[in-house]
């Protein structure tokens, strides 16, 4: 029987890459719903190519313009809004849920998908960035996995495969440093949104392309990292690594270090967490050693991407702390790409945001949710206050 | 309890790295037998200090003399001769037997410890180069487990954990390219055995680091690595790697490449034989991959380093060719180390004795024995002829 899928943000890189996997294996798995937030015209054309059972509109003022667009496929059940995400996830055919769409908004679906017993396949690093204990609590209990879909911690994930006796020393989270790694601190001062998407390994969506210019997303990921992996802080290491090719790493308390490597291919770890512990072919490009000859490590620079510092900070304080961090960065991610704050200024009002929202030491699931609102309005008073005084 | 460990050629690199291993780990491990081929000062020694029930040395003509130095340990049995070798790794407590002994004398003690149900971690590569046919034949009628202890191999044995499922698609065999790397072949023509012995990154026996510089050493693993995880010559890539940190990787077939790193530290797979699929604690350095900076991968140089070429050229012929090749390596070896034999002219006579030897397709054991001792016959008049011949 083929693998029902959900795919959370069919319309992103994640998404559309998930649905190449799907149709390149279209034996054994099979689309069970398809959402996205707002692009109803790319939504309705990957109904109408995988037929899903149903499909859903996160932006509910785009429902009657989706339902135009389905008319010809009335099988298909259009929903929207965000209850409808909830709902959707809890669906009895579906067996696995990718959570691939962007920021604090993935984290209701997927606690009704654990809830509601499915697999998840996380690409939404935000669910754990925001509530790492409250999921990994919620995944226990469910007797429900969560297998990583970020390209770094299906590496290591890849690499703990048969060590479950043996105990991680420590995480070798591997960075490609973005297109500032080489800047100096003056000169990131003044890049442009159209510098920072210019990312030099990775083809992504915006908002991740800019988390990883500001080393944000690298902060991220050892929040993720944490709880996936259930190692402290200081077991993690960041090292950048320019040409991305060893995708991470794990040491062991032997010394041993088990990395893995390949081209930088998003649908490979996808393709893992959906077949996940088998392997299936991929097409594609292979990993080829003598074209890349040199491996580059170098230590983070936590002077110039302070983000990454922060993110460091905001494990250590813990609590509330990282989904503070993560709803200031929503707010001043989006304010850069759009040209309403400076590079280096989203790390000055995160901070100053950690410094004033109100730290909770163990938040409820409604905690969270004031937290991510109160941080989103200081965030953004911060951003019109320093706008204001720069004019 | 304790497991019991007979170490074949306790007084080489291996052996003594073992005794390391298992001093540091002495409520899981024992002794039960120490052999050696004539060093019996430092037998006798590791006798006094690790009690095992019996020691056996190969060259009978230095029998007395160790049981004249252990004449105050009358409860350590000791032996001598290649019949007791046999005989002792057959002995009832005996649960692994490490084979770290050197060159075509490790194939038969191997044998009678797989006929006994021993685990063999094994260190001796020559058995699998001789007979890997043989060998893997009667550890799976004897259920037998055969655990590498060569760090390439170890390396590809870690990266395969867990991947049962996951048919291997490419073998890459990392290789340090030995001291010659950046040589002429004017320039390798008159290297000396002092210029040889000096590998760059592993301390290893005299034989295997001649074998190292010859790159015969890696070749001789490309015929180990097809035995070990049951592959096609064509899935084996030498990549030569002159930091020597990653051990060797494994790509499968949706393209991800597990690799295992580390420092140079032979320690480590010796342990991780005796404990797998537990890892240990293992003092010692850590690898820093900030201090490594640069990985480098490039080809090897087929035409420089012909030992590597006739090793393919002998796995691909089948049959006793690598055992041919590995009886005339062992002659050349010695007279390269006995200033008989020039660098280059060690691949000339191994090339020529591969002409000469009778081939078989289906070698039997005896097969085996009768092709060794024609290979290191035919490979020593050619040494003398071509000796005479420059006179």
């Amino acid at each position: 029987m083929k693998r029902q899928i959900a795919i959370l943000g069919s319309t992103g890189s994640i998404g559309t890459q998930a649905l190449e996997v799907i149709e390149e294996h279209s034996d054994l798995y099979e689309v069970y719903c398809l959402t996205a937030n707002n692009k109803v015209e790319l939504l309705a054309e990957q109904a109408h190519k995988f037929k899903p059972a149903a499909i859903v509109i996160a932006n509910e003022a785009r429902y009657d313009e989706l339902k135009q667009l389905m008319s010809d496929m009335t099988d298909v059940k259009v929903y929207a809004g965000a209850r409808a995400l909830d709902e959707i996830v809890e669906a009895g055919p579906i067996d696995m849920v990718l959570t691939a769409m962007v920021g604090f908004a993935g984290l209701s679906p997927t606690i009704h998908a654990i809830k509601a017993h499915k697999t998840i396949c996380l690409a939404n690093k935000e669910t754990l960035v925001v509530a790492g204990e409250l999921i990994c609590q919620l995944a226990m209990e469910n007797h429900c996995s969560i297998l990583p879909v970020d390209s770094e911690h299906s590496a290591i994930f890849q690499s703990l495969v048969g060590e479950d006796e043996n105990p991680i020393d420590k995480i070798l989270l591997t960075a490609s440093g973005g297109p500032f790694r080489l800047k100096s601190m003056e000169e990131i001062a003044h890049v442009t949104k159209a510098d920072a998407l210019r990312h030099p390994t990775w083809d992504m969506g915006a908002k991740i392309t800019i988390d990883s210019a500001s080393m944000m997303n690298k902060g991220f990921e050892v929040i993720e990292a944490k709880w996936l992996f259930g190692v402290d802080a200081k077991q993690i290491q960041v090292l950048v690594h320019p040409q991305s090719i060893v995708h991470s790493a794990v040491q062991f308390m032997d010394g041993s270090v088990k990395a893995q490597l390949g081209v930088p291919d998003m649908r490979l770890p996808i393709q893992y967490a959906f077949s996940f512990p088998k392997r299936l072919p991929l097409s594609g490009d292979r990993l080829d050693l003598f074209a890349a000859q040199h491996l580059d490590f170098f230590e983070p620079d936590l002077k110039k991407f302070r983000c990454l510092a922060m993110a460091y900070e905001a494990l250590n304080q813990g609590g509330n702390m990282p989904c503070i961090v993560n709803a200031a960065n929503e707010i001043v991610n989006r304010a850069f790409l759009e040209d309403r704050c400076g590079f280096l200024q989203m790390g000055d009002i995160i901070e100053a945001t950690m410094q004033r929202a109100t730290f909770i030491q163990k938040p409820t699931y409604e905690d969270y949710l004031q937290s991510d609102a109160e941080a989103r309005r200081i965030a953004t008073e911060l951003l019109k206050g320093r706008v204001n005084s720069e004019k």
